[in-house]
């Protein structure tokens, strides 16, 4: 990105900002209040193709009626650990945090909390989930379907999404360990990004029309299709498609929510497949309270240790050695917290576009 | 393995002689039961690595005195959704089933049941627990630690086991969807495998003791490490460390557990890591209610027609189309329930010694 164009804004300016269109589009004030901290959350971690650039989309998603700025949410199946919600397709940035809620709320009461959503959108980051729950001495998890961009192996065509999967383990004096992965070799904003800079994507990363492995982002981007984490048959392509399997099942199947091929598209514009298998987009979630399980001192002492050894590993040539999942996120939180949140020239345009037309003042 | 010699074996015959061996080395009957089911379910599933081929090893563990025949299985915390489990040393084949079991009687009563297990050894194939979940309607999950194998991203040295993890969903008519993965890019009887025919190695399986890629499995197997899955970091490498953390957390540092290098050998002779950080070997399992979700009956028809609809997948070049997670290993058991079972050479030799030294008649 270092060759791209930057303007770095305060965190509480793009905070305030994001909330008012929110509100002036419809959405409760407490509604934009979360929806906009995960986008922030996601700028504040560095995943800048999960944060409040992803605006414009949920804005014009709601402009075409395709999302309900006031969704009453409901808990249509449950039992003492287990929720299946409708969430009346509101946005996922408030759908999925509420949800989460009553997850959490079920692991208090009884150990851990699973809950499965249908009728939702596109919910952020999946790595803000579980790190609420470390706020609560939880490990959390989160799943979720999306728009369809990747091939099962063997297969030609787009048929699943990117289909993220995150988990999070408080640590005690050490950064937490935060895992949070698309199940595809790489997430389609890597694609857009080699397009943009019209620069070829390495072997491995996605096929064309006819199932072929392409070096060229805009033949993916035309039509193409991703691979799952894995790269071929000997090399495990066929995990990736599992585990994107897991998570459609779960997220979509078990919910009721429209699964594969038939997920809605995340931004306007998009083609909307003609079949429905269910309702909206699909998430899960889990919660479980560390004490359920060990003394949570004794937990986070050894998820200490545990980074301590693993950094300590011997490092493979010309590398530094081992990172811990979360690194990368925790290092870009330190700074930009500090420093504000950089945003590209494009995103900056579409932020001052949303500013002329809802005359809610940008910069 | 066409050019492998084999002998083939009616599934009863292997089951009441690997059944008679336990109860000799002093395991009790019910228990013996169990663990050969588990080994046979994988040698029935084509899966012979985990199958009763590694009868000699459970044995020369119990011989060595480093597997407790007759363990007291305890629970050393629990709320009504989870639960942890000291396995006092005892066999995996029998301490997996049976936490899973608590596992399921969770689920029964509170919609989901999750538990993390220590002081465990080798617990079989993953993927046997959640076919056990499929039998009483329930989404099953299962996760182990193993024997240090595998390098983490930018690593040069084994730190972590191949670390598995499975899941299965049940379909109406046809098979269930099972995903049992290791979180390495192959698992290490391939390199066994490799070494036994001489043949190389595909690059981006393994490394060198420096941490260098290398094709040549005696070099993996004398000191270098596989590799996680996802190849390199542009493919996704991080994302296989990723997964084999969750798994290692989850059924470890979560129960009280070896975790990382210093999980136990699970064959004799292996050296054992002098540093303990807990005990024994770790397992993490779930199960979940499929009607605590969703109507079960919807949920199975729409498994029928997720399979169908990715079977419908246009197939890329030169292969027949994706296949669904488990299609092999079901039509490898709709086979071998008719022939019986297909055992190489090595392994009759192994079970004949056996036989030799028990006095259990074998053939």
């Amino acid at each position: 990105m270092a060759e791209v164009e930057t303007r770095t804004y305060q965190i509480e300016h793009l905070r305030g900002f994001g909330q008012r269109v929110l509100v002036h589009f419809g959405v409760p004030e407490e509604d934009a209040r979360q929806a906009i901290d995960v986008l922030i959350t996601a700028d504040l971690r560095g995943i800048e193709s999960h944060g409040i650039g992803r605006l414009r989309s949920y804005v014009d998603l709601m402009l075409a009626k395709k999302i309900n700025p006031r969704p009453e949410m409901k808990i249509v199946r449950q039992t003492p650990s287990t929720a299946t919600i409708d969430g009346d397709n509101g946005l996922g940035l408030v759908i999925g945090p509420k949800s989460y809620e009553i997850a959490m709320r079920k692991a208090e009461d009884v150990g851990s909390g699973w809950v499965s959503v249908r009728n939702s959108n596109h919910f952020g980051i999946a790595g803000y989930y579980p790190l609420e729950a470390l706020k609560r001495d939880m490990i959390g998890w989160a799943m979720t379907n999306s728009t369809k961009m990747v091939a099962p192996l063997w297969g030609a065509e787009r048929m699943l999404g990117t289909n993220p999967l995150a988990i999070a383990f408080p640590a005690k004096r050490e950064p937490p360990v935060v895992i949070d992965m698309a199940t595809s070799v790489v997430a389609y904003g890597k694609i857009e990004m080699a397009k943009h800079k019209q620069q070829s994507i390495p072997h491995g990363w996605a096929i064309d029309v006819e199932g072929r492995d392409t070096v060229d982002p805009a033949v993916m981007i035309g039509g193409g299709a991703l691979l799952p984490l894995g790269l071929d048959r000997d090399h495990g392509c066929h995990k990736g498609y599992c585990l994107a399997t897991m998570v459609d099942v779960l997220s979509c199947v078990l919910s009721g929510a429209n699964w594969g091929p038939f997920a809605p598209p995340d931004v306007q514009g998009m083609e909307t497949p003609e079949r429905r298998v269910g309702k909206g987009v699909g998430h899960f979630f889990g919660a479980m309270r560390i004490d359920a399980f060990i003394d949570l001192d004794e937990f986070k002492s050894q998820v200490d240790e545990w980074i301590h050894v693993m950094r300590a590993t011997q490092p493979a040539p010309d590398t530094n050695g081992p990172l811990i999942p979360g690194d990368p996120e925790h290092d870009a939180e330190q700074i930009r917290r500090q420093q504000g949140i950089p945003l590209i020239m494009p995103v900056v345009e579409e932020l001052r576009e949303i500013s002329v037309n809802t005359r809610i003042p940008f910069d």
